[in-house]
């Protein structure tokens, strides 16, 4: 990596679940609350958990195009019933389900982002639909340039029509465009289409409990322990 | 118009050519630098003409969905033929056309919109695209919280597509949508649809030497001079 590549990237598209907000320990707090005898980060695990299959069903046309807080929906209603909390209303259902637009942010995330956003356009990249981003960014007091989502390409991520249409939209070549993200998987489907990479360490991404594997990967163009040291790098 | 009513609303999108930036004036000066001898607004006025003709091949199917920074630049390149200026080479004029990404914002519109979105969902509904409406944005000092555009719902204004593709977006009814904007066809067309509508006085939008009626139409949900007084409106 070439500190010349480097100064052509114009904008920075970040993953938001497990990146810029702490999922886990969000949702945790809230399951508490309604239940204190359950515990809320397995609960947190199991809703997350569910996420990738809803949306491989979708992908298999066994689903017709649907928002992640649709699909939050159908998984919360399975593992309501695993962990015995079935009983909640309609709209403490609802109310539950929303718990994903009242994600709390990582401490660093919105200092990071208002810094690079003077020099950069900077946008979600999300499976999270454009509701839910806006009502997040709202609360954890997130100032995106721009909320990009599946929900405009009507394709998830790692689909590569998500990360080339980031460069289409604003009109650069896709190695103008860094991923920013905690998740090898996402920086990996990135990079074939030609993105740069910005890993960031979330080691309780999955709560304290659960340490992830935080190491650096080669491939990655930048490797940071948070967004504000991120924005170290970038801003020298 | 009942207070109730007002009450419910919880997006304003806001119509951003003459509503929030002041188009006439800020292209004007481009061309003025360019060539102190052409009357700045004649051309900013004949440029800005070619849009509805534009947008109406779109849609009649002569021309495939084409973002409006391409309709732009068919326009600029036969009218710098009208008024002289072909000989401008290819990369002063792809500068001209970003010309609407440098648009000027109108004295109240960046202190209005923060104030409003305090209170509201702030977004865009515009039919310039996403790249357009993000750098002007950046320049003129606007924190929208979301960026709609044409470009997202395949579909320019006044098609029924955008109106309702808020309240969609944002999973409210089309009444819980105040559309903001300085022309009153736009507001008819969201009216049609359901969305409440607020116009706002830009009596200089076709430059200060061709005013233009702002006189209060009675369909309009609320009138205001600027966007600070709508503010002051909505959040007593």
């Amino acid at each position: 990596m070439t500190a010349e590549r480097l100064e052509d990237v114009r904008v920075l598209a970040f993953d938001v679940f497990g990146t810029v907000v702490d999922w886990c320990s969000s949702i945790a707090q809230e399951i508490e609350q309604l239940n204190p005898e359950i515990d809320g980060r397995t609960f947190a695990r199991a809703w997350r958990a569910g996420y990738q299959p809803a949306m491989q069903r979708v992908r298999a046309g066994e689903l017709p195009w649907t928002l992640i807080d649709d699909l939050h929906r159908m998984i919360l209603d399975d593992i309501l019933m695993e962990f015995g909390m079935s009983e909640l209303d309609e709209s403490q259902k609802r109310h539950l389900n929303q718990a994903w637009h009242r994600l709390q942010a990582w401490p660093d995330s919105a200092q990071g982002i208002a810094r690079l956003k003077a020099r950069y356009i900077t946008t979600t990249l999300s499976n999270g639909n454009i509701n839910l981003l806006v009502n997040m960014a709202k609360a954890a007091g997130l100032n995106w340039d721009c909320v990009l989502s599946a929900e405009v390409f009507h394709a998830y991520k790692p689909d590569p029509a998500t990360y080339l249409g980031v460069a289409r939209i604003f009109d650069v070549r896709p190695d103008q465009v860094m991923l920013v993200a905690a998740h090898q998987d996402d920086l990996d489907a990135a990079r074939q289409c030609g993105l740069l990479t910005a890993y960031i360490e979330r080691p309780t991404e999955f709560g304290a409990d659960m340490p992830k594997d935080v190491s650096p990967h080669p491939a990655n163009t930048l490797h940071a322990s948070s967004i504000t040291a991120l924005a170290d790098t970038l801003l020298t």
